[in-house]
């Protein structure tokens, strides 16, 4: 376990306004010690479910105690709840809109309560920044988790999950370099399968020539389709929400 | 107050170039502990009026004792003096063009005096990281202001301003959601007040439906115009100058 | 000699997905005091040159003992080395694929080894993570490189190379604001010397008028073409690779 607190954001305040400083801000005022890491604050505005497979990425690689922040929050002001608890030992505050699905789907179920804390001001707007941060900080230096939440029973989750079969297999995900990541987990794969257009299963990129098409277990253990030095995105013409077939 | 240097950094470097790692790496020389916080890297190539916008979002989240280093500066190698200063607590440092404008109407007037501190070599083209970052970094550290600057009168200052009346209500700033921020702040708003266009002013998003344009006071308690889950510049065609109605 | 750790990153992960936060977990969970600063991660996909370059001004800006780590790699999963060494006191990790080439042949030789060490788990897809990013954990943490690496004669380079004569002057690189970042030295420069389309060399961008073209000294110490307030790679038409004629 790391010696330092960490506080991870993955945000959809994109990258040209104050916001994520403001976050920081309210993280470093309550914890000044922690390291504070950016995961991503390009998630499409309000596209809960790319924030969520992005947020799972973060508790993947961090350690436990390791305190997870995600805002893709497009019901601020309205009738959501906010927050937090743990999953397998690492720590996330989220709002209560389905964030938290593809780390609750794939590392938990965890334990999951209401934030009923408040602070003492507050706008209507920015409860990330007022509310969650803080919360997010407090867990980071320490403070138990049964003190800040009150217990729900299960938080709000998309209908996103991890592939039982392979006939559940979907794309769930396009990163950066237009690889297209399913919801299929490589304990799912058997010897000899063949990806529909990507052949079959490989163990790295340099299998297959430049430009063609490939399938592969990503870093996150999960089935990929992608591209030598390409996109497979663009050149197979994928995206979230397709299914993937299989010979 | 927070117990851990902060510097934050607002600028027009973008994300591709080692600009912004230079300035942390002047900081960090001569602050190691500092935190050192982005607030945007991405203000539209030498938009002061933007740029000025995002470091008052910035001076007004940190607490007193932080420090604002904002490197927009069309005017670099010519002659324009390099600023340092204080406004209600907070330190300040960038070059004096109009970028400290809006913290300095909305949150001063402050003090501020000019850079007379040089390094022993420095480049023409990049003050920002051979005078404006160590300087930071020194205020950081605990220097007193005094001992780095020679005081001046007035800073340059564009003509932004918080608007007095409802009649100079005007829009500063657009974020990446299209909110469409003005000058006009939470104080000058009556009951029943309505902005043209938006209606009255809301106190969050929930009160009217999905892509209804709506107006409500944001985080920086500011007047904002905002469309539900939308973009109200692009909805509305707003765009920073334009003036605002009221009914 | 900065009395804390300091790591940089220069990648081409982009802005949008986990993989930058990753690496940051791998580098905290070794040396937890660290300071990571990001360089960029948006250089093009795969473009090694570029990342070259980055990863040089990242070298120049930081003191002696502080460690850069560069992932633009192609070639992850295929037989192309991993490298760790020292140049000019900096120390640096990357694929051996011609990433060090621009701080090499600028500020070296250097000395550089083959890293040896690998994890008892790891990703075919991700040695960024896996490898990489605890390596130079793990020198900024004061572990001798002489314990990480193998040593191996030079590492993979790249063509481009510092101009030795004017004649050899070609565009390196093109920043953010269209900056033509060219391969000559300032120490190649003497009086009088003219740019095609440039004009003579400025000290600096106030001596010609908005909008005209000029040749400057960068804060790198190269030669540089640029407009005043403007894109001088989109005003010329200039690219990466281009040769530059003198009068």
């Amino acid at each position: 376990m790391s010696t330092r607190p960490i506080v991870t954001l993955t945000t959809d305040f994109g990258g040209r306004d104050h916001y994520v400083a403001a976050m920081k801000a309210a993280i470093l005022r309550v914890c000044p010690e922690a390291a504070v890491v950016d995961v991503t604050h390009h998630v499409a505005p309000q596209d809960v479910a790319a924030g969520s497979v992005a947020m799972e990425g973060a508790i993947a690689n961090f350690d436990p105690g390791s305190v997870h922040l995600a805002v893709v929050d497009p019901g601020v002001g309205m009738h959501r709840r906010l927050l937090a608890g743990r999953i397998d030992g690492r720590l996330f505050v989220c709002p209560d809109n389905g964030l938290i699905t593809w780390a609750w789907k794939r590392r938990g179920p965890g334990t999951a309560g209401e934030i009923t804390w408040r602070p003492a001001e507050m706008s209507e707007t920015f409860h990330g920044r007022d509310v969650m941060a803080p919360v997010a900080a407090r867990l980071a230096a320490g403070e138990p988790l049964k003190s800040i939440i009150r217990p729900i029973g299960s938080p709000v989750l998309l209908s996103m999950a991890p592939a039982k079969r392979l006939q559940d297999a979907v794309i769930i995900y396009v990163d950066h370099y237009g690889n297209a990541v399913t919801n299929v987990g490589k304990e799912l794969l058997t010897d000899g399968l063949k990806v529909m257009r990507a052949g079959r299963v490989r163990r790295t990129y340099g299998e297959v020539a430049h430009g063609e098409p490939l399938a592969l277990v990503n870093s996150s253990g999960l089935l990929e389709i992608a591209v030598r030095e390409g996109s497979a995105a663009s050149t197979l013409g994928l995206t979230v929400g397709e299914a993937v077939r299989f010979q």
